[in-house]
């Protein structure tokens, strides 16, 4: 079980609360159900819906691993301009699964489709027939055993029985345990903002934590807001915002065959429309969007596997952000610097080894490194004052910043990861034995 | 202290003994001295150096890390055709000690070039006076601490005096032993060939385990042979060994300030002359040099901090070699394959995953991997007679054999490297505490 970090948020920029997630209630056009398909040996939530009931606008960004699963192939396949509903199973990946895995979620995709048009005819005034490909899916869990397709058959009375129109705070929660794997809490994170002089509500819920049962650490991410936007403007925003969010994060450098974060706006807050991305109205959804994101991305970071500091590396003043990037990941991903931090060890020497082993371009003597305020390095040199003693105080925080400032550019690139502990290494090797 | 991996050599294609090293004996042209400079609080041997008395033909290869050592700074420099000496000290990298570290060097090679040349006078029948610039150095251990420039002058007279013109094996692992910093045991290898119908002899020894005290990993390897070549050839063959040998090697994928590897020809075995490296009369040679170079790489990785377990990686039939060798580093440096292997889990998915997060180019569809002779995927399936049973017990072995088969080309890559244990982090991460 990963250590509790608490309070790592950096709401400097909003007015929302700390904590280790943000309570988030009704947002109109969203339906929730969340039931079990028995698919763990322990009782608990395993599938989880949202179901639009007049659809919804939506962009997903997937793995980018060559190999990827079933139910990445079958989003990418789909072409309607609204989705009526994402279905997130947890326990089995689909991934490796073959044709079999992709048949049986047209098989769901086909029951699900069924029932939610049957749904349609007692609930709405202007029902609609829907249609398996209005669906998407997310899988999360073990890589190559046989999809559990007759037990997710199994559990679709149930799922539309539980489906509420309206939420609260709890039923979010259940929906964000629903699809959690071996992560120790929900992540959840919600902002507002207004487009025009519409109040706009952004929602998200996130799992992942390094690595799942028993194969590999998936990132899930959701967004949901009311705001009424279409797809291709979605898919322009949530590019923007994921560079600096989910692909700004790191635990163990792997990267999963199931990644997939998907926007969904359902337009029921009915703002003026929107034609170009430019539109200076988007500007602070944008930003709000971003929030979210981020806010979403550093709690999967902080529960982490075996976590027990929260690091942010900021590389700043390079002359192209790719620079950036590959210094902060370099560091990131180093075991080397992973394990100082978990053994709160302020060894700048390996900080030093990750920024010179990159292809960045470097100029050693306006390099300059300070962890929180302590000052480490100054154009290029072990600051005259460096206080060995003063940086240890410094290592015990929970949360460690990093700067990395290389004086040669305006460019900036932050990314976020935890510390290597052995808790990682008995997560993650002994979980058989 | 990492766990003892015994008989990891794989000689089937030479003569030479199983064991954790090979005994080396008498080298013409080589001289070698060790002695204790009180670099440590432990008594222990910690400067080594090995001496020309008729000099050397030699040829470097440094780390690719921008961050360098101020004795890589000064070996660049280096332009003589001939070497004379190369003095080797542990516990301090000589790295980001700025101006004074590299002035240091000046200093010693001072000192020592006139204590050599004082020896030579009384020993050489025709004695020459060696520069300081026919020196090289080799420094690993902290960083950012001033180098003990006091220290190691005080230890020349000594260094001096220990100096033996003949070698025996106990010699050779007090000089191995001198050079390590957290290894646990010395890494000698040995090969013979013959250039023409002379026997030459080719001898090695290296250090490097993951990581140094306090600071990171330096890999250190010196091949001696007493054969008579030039420094060009001697480069040329240095360099296609060693893509193959140390560059194929990975502990924690970490980069060094201080990495080096040097090849050392005395001329004494008085060879035909060799003009051109495609001279045939070479071929023998480099194959010699491939292995010892690769033997002692093996047993950087066998000693490497933590390790339960050797891993060969052996990635086949890619398009291009930069392909194979994206796939075996993306597999040889994930922590979640090297903590299955830790915990003698067969996990595929994990390697599938580690195959597919490379940009290298891949059909699936032809995609085969083996653990030792065990099939596990076939045709991009999971292999339709795959039995967990007999997977489980493969990962039991001390040595552990993974194959990737693109099916795509004729090019090949093999990586080598260890398990990822609760006692690599031990190792990096209490170290202070």
């Amino acid at each position: 079980m990963a250590i509790k970090i608490s309070n790592f948020f950096n709401y400097q920029n909003n007015n929302s609360k700390i904590g280790d997630f943000q309570d988030l209630e009704h947002i109109d056009g969203v339906s929730i159900s969340a039931t079990t398909a028995n698919l763990y040996n322990i009782k608990r939530d395993d599938v989880v819906m949202f179901y639009f009931r007049k659809g919804a606008s939506y962009a997903s960004v997937y793995t980018q691993s060559k190999v990827i699963s079933e139910n990445i192939k079958w989003n990418q396949k789909i072409k309607t301009k609204k989705i009526r509903a994402i279905i997130i199973n947890t326990r089995n990946a689909n991934a490796f699964t073959g044709v079999e895995g992709f048949k049986s979620l047209k098989v769901i995709a086909e029951k699900l489709a069924d029932g939610l048009s049957i749904k349609q005819k007692s609930d709405e005034e202007q029902p609609v027939r829907i249609k398996p490909n209005e669906l998407l899916f997310a899988c999360t869990g073990t890589i190559g055993e046989p999809f559990p397709q007759q037990k997710i058959i199994d559990c679709i009375p149930s799922l539309l029985k539980n489906l509420k129109y309206t939420q609260n705070k709890y039923l979010w929660i259940k929906a964000s345990m629903g699809i959690l794997t071996t992560d120790t809490k929900p992540k959840m994170a919600m902002d507002e903002c207004k487009i025009g002089n519409t109040v706009i509500k952004i929602y998200g819920i996130a799992k992942g934590s390094g690595m799942i049962y028993p194969n590999m650490a998936t990132t899930l991410g959701f967004i949901f807001t009311d705001a009424k936007l279409s797809s291709s403007i979605l898919k322009k925003i949530l590019k923007k915002s994921i560079s600096n969010s989910f692909n700004a994060i790191t635990c163990d450098g792997d990267t999963s065959t199931n990644d997939m974060v998907t926007i969904f706006a359902t337009g029921e807050a009915k703002n003026s429309e929107i034609k170009n991305i430019n539109d200076q109205k988007l500007n602070e959804f944008q930003k709000k969007v971003d929030n979210v994101m981020l806010n979403l991305a550093k709690s999967v970071v902080a529960d982490g596997e075996g976590a027990t500091k929260f690091i942010t590396i900021s590389v700043l003043n390079c002359k192209n952000e790719e620079d950036a990037k590959k210094i902060a990941f370099s560091i990131a991903n180093s075991p080397l610097v992973k394990t100082a931090i978990n053994g709160e060890d302020p060894n700048w020497g390996r900080i030093m080894m990750a920024v010179g082993k990159t292809s960045a371009k470097l100029n050693l003597k306006k390099l300059k490194i300070t962890f929180g305020s302590v000052k480490i390095i100054e154009n290029g040199e072990l600051y005259s004052k460096y206080n060995e003693q003063e940086a240890s105080d410094y290592m015990k925080n929970e949360k460690i910043d990093i700067y990395v400032d290389l004086n040669m550019g305006n460019k900036n690139f932050t990314a976020y990861t935890m510390d290597l502990s052995k808790e990682y290494i008995a997560i993650n090797s002994d979980y058989r034995s």
